[in-house]
């Protein structure tokens, strides 16, 4: 089977090396070998093994003997009118790109299916960890009730610098970006969109409808302090920024914030840039996938998996359920009840039926958990007494 | 698409279950309605919402209308038989039967093969965790360099109960059979014949050739004292009984055992009735899968995906490499070098380079992690000085 490589960064030279080192293995596999036919990138790589780079997308486009096509560019522009050219042109379409997945992966799907080829993108969430397929073909046994992600390597290596080693937010990034976890500009990771692209893709899958990414409340972890990761330890709950969905009567309810997770979740144990994907069935109870959710190989393992299932189905559409939704299928999460934890400037003295927590050298503070409450029921009980004359240091919902 | 079902003990008739509360999930999945037209079983079930029960197999061998027979009788007498017949005839079969699995693999996949059509087994190991389906599809782009699984609920809930409350093996085991989770004839589980399977069937699947059963040393519980929990969680690790296979240059080593497990492997974290499986891939780093391993529900929802992919692939053998392997292809796992807590009556007086760990209360001995070793060097030691004089009082492999 000849294939082509669109973006020579990380990703896709991962992909080209593991190709090479783990042919035989790949060939045994797929039930064929695998040749790399055209690698397209702007830049010029006079070291690389592979002599067979191209500037021009139409070289590969119009080459018939290119069945698959590995994309690992990134972003939307042009990866998305690149992609659409070649599952119209009948060629297989194998993607890391979470934003692209998330927010065309109904139209780009439904393009597959009538050309009876495959769109694959289980390198788009959770870099290696197998958790597409298991979404669409495992699980459909049990109604899954829900699924809870920690979903982004960068922030829960800062949160887990910032709990385990007092670090600041600040610190502990600027530490990330030293590593190589953080990008220079780390908005996407922090922010959270990345986590939100990443749930709106599991969401999509998990109940066969599109979960729009855009439309998703989406908080990061840029407000979390020290002083909030040291009342989560004494309070037995480990910090986390989750993207979550929950199966509602019509329709699914999303959200993507940080959360107070209590150690005794599976959850609560995944460090540093690990990710850990909890989805919860009805029949099945709690199934966690754990792994390095980024990463050169991990991430270009999971698109050569990908490539040889396009291997093995070269024709035929692999069935993923992911259809367009009507306009209130996705719920606003923040209507969802949940207990929060709230931490105030003040004195606890007039609380009554709170348990209060004060950590020594915050004299003039003090942390609650309340009872399960909307963001809307919650914010009605900030205004009125004995919490509206408290100033709100912080606030996460707890799960 | 119509269906048999045989043996209706707590997983078949969990089968039964889900296919009526999830039928129209189910259809819209499979893309078809699967309609129970058997149920084979040599007791009555005068309550059940089914009517369609029989005790005589030729019913569904005979019925060309009949594609695809749940297995979920135990055992290998009659299922093997049963299931060898079914396959001949061109009838797909999902079972959850390890020991049948483990031990005629390798002839019931060929045969699935020769007539196009399938034999799945997601729910012989791992109960609902997807754990057979990733193995074979997901992790195909890296070189699997090992797998350690927590496979066995029972053992893992008596470990559990033994590290975390100081209950004693007996204790534990007599609790675990009043809360259902373990038989009145605990052999299979205790003596880690259980796990035993379900690694050859990983292992098997792994890398694609037979990993014989009956041959893996096999080592379980029931020699574990208290006082070696103790010595566990003073030394910073958990005790697990684990089935283990790692590649050897033209084989695999395997081998099921208690194992001491450092506090910050995930599978340390693994407690009660739940299952952990760790895979280990050259360039995918560690992926662990978490779940219940077994019951009702969880089981049955495996062996309906597996239903649902047969219903996908009706005339397609979904391909599983499972070949038969030669006779020096499995390596003894006891030839592979780890340290090893060792566990002494006497004093430790003599005793250079080794740490030694002593507990309050039990004067009379101590324990040391000994340097990595394959059990004949192990045995050496203990023959030499000073370890001649001392009695062992126990001895588990360090992972």
């Amino acid at each position: 089977m000849k294939i082509a490589i669109m973006g020579f960064g990380v990703v896709g030279s991962g992909v080209g090396e593991l190709l090479i080192t783990n042919a035989k293995n790949i060939a045994k596999k797929a039930g064929d070998t695998i040749e790399v036919k055209y690698i397209l990138d702007l830049r010029d790589f006079p070291d690389s093994e592979y002599k067979c780079f191209t500037k021009d997308f139409n070289d590969i486009l119009n080459d018939p003997e290119v069945e698959a096509v590995i994309e690992a560019m990134g972003g939307t522009v042009p990866a998305y009118d690149f992609t659409k050219k070649l599952l119209l042109a009948g060629k297989h379409v194998v993607s890391s790109n979470k934003e692209l997945v998330a927010k065309h992966g109904t139209e780009l799907l439904q393009i597959a299916k009538e050309k009876s080829i495959n769109y694959l993108f289980e390198a788009s969430v959770g870099g290696g960890i197998p958790i597409i397929r298991p979404l669409i073909s495992s699980l459909t046994g049990n109604d899954i009730t829900g699924i809870v992600g920690i979903l982004n390597g960068t922030t829960n290596y800062i949160l887990t610098q910032m709990i385990k080693n007092g670090k600041s937010f600040a610190e502990a990034l600027s530490e990330a970006q030293e590593k190589g976890y953080a990008e220079k500009d780390p908005t996407a990771d922090v922010e959270g969109i990345d986590t939100c692209r990443k749930i709106a893709i599991l969401a999509s899958l998990a109940y066969g409808k599109n979960v729009n990414c855009e439309k998703i409340p989406t908080e990061g972890i840029t407000k979390i302090t020290t002083e909030d990761a040291k009342y989560a330890q004494a309070m037995g709950y480990s910090v986390k920024l989750v993207g979550q969905c929950v199966k509602a009567k019509k329709g699914v309810f999303a959200r993507v914030c940080p959360a107070f997770i209590d150690l005794d979740s599976p959850l609560a144990n995944i460090s540093d840039v690990f990710n850990g994907i909890l989805v919860q069935g009805e029949s099945l109870g709690d199934v966690m996938f754990y792994g390095r959710g980024a990463g050169k190989l991990p991430t270009a393992s999971a698109m050569v998996s990908d490539l040889v299932d396009v291997a093995k189905h070269r024709n035929t559409n692999i069935r993923i359920l992911w259809n367009e939704a009507d306009e209130d299928y996705l719920k606003d999460g923040k209507a969802q009840k949940y207990p929060y934890y709230l931490r105030f400037m003040g004195d606890a003295d007039k609380l009554k039926g709170y348990k209060v927590t004060k950590l020594p050298g915050l004299d003039n503070e003090f942390a609650i958990i309340t009872k399960a409450a909307s963001e809307e029921e919650l914010n009605e009980l900030l205004k009125s007494e004995p919490f509206s004359n408290c100033e709100v240091l912080g606030k996460i919902r707890v799960i």
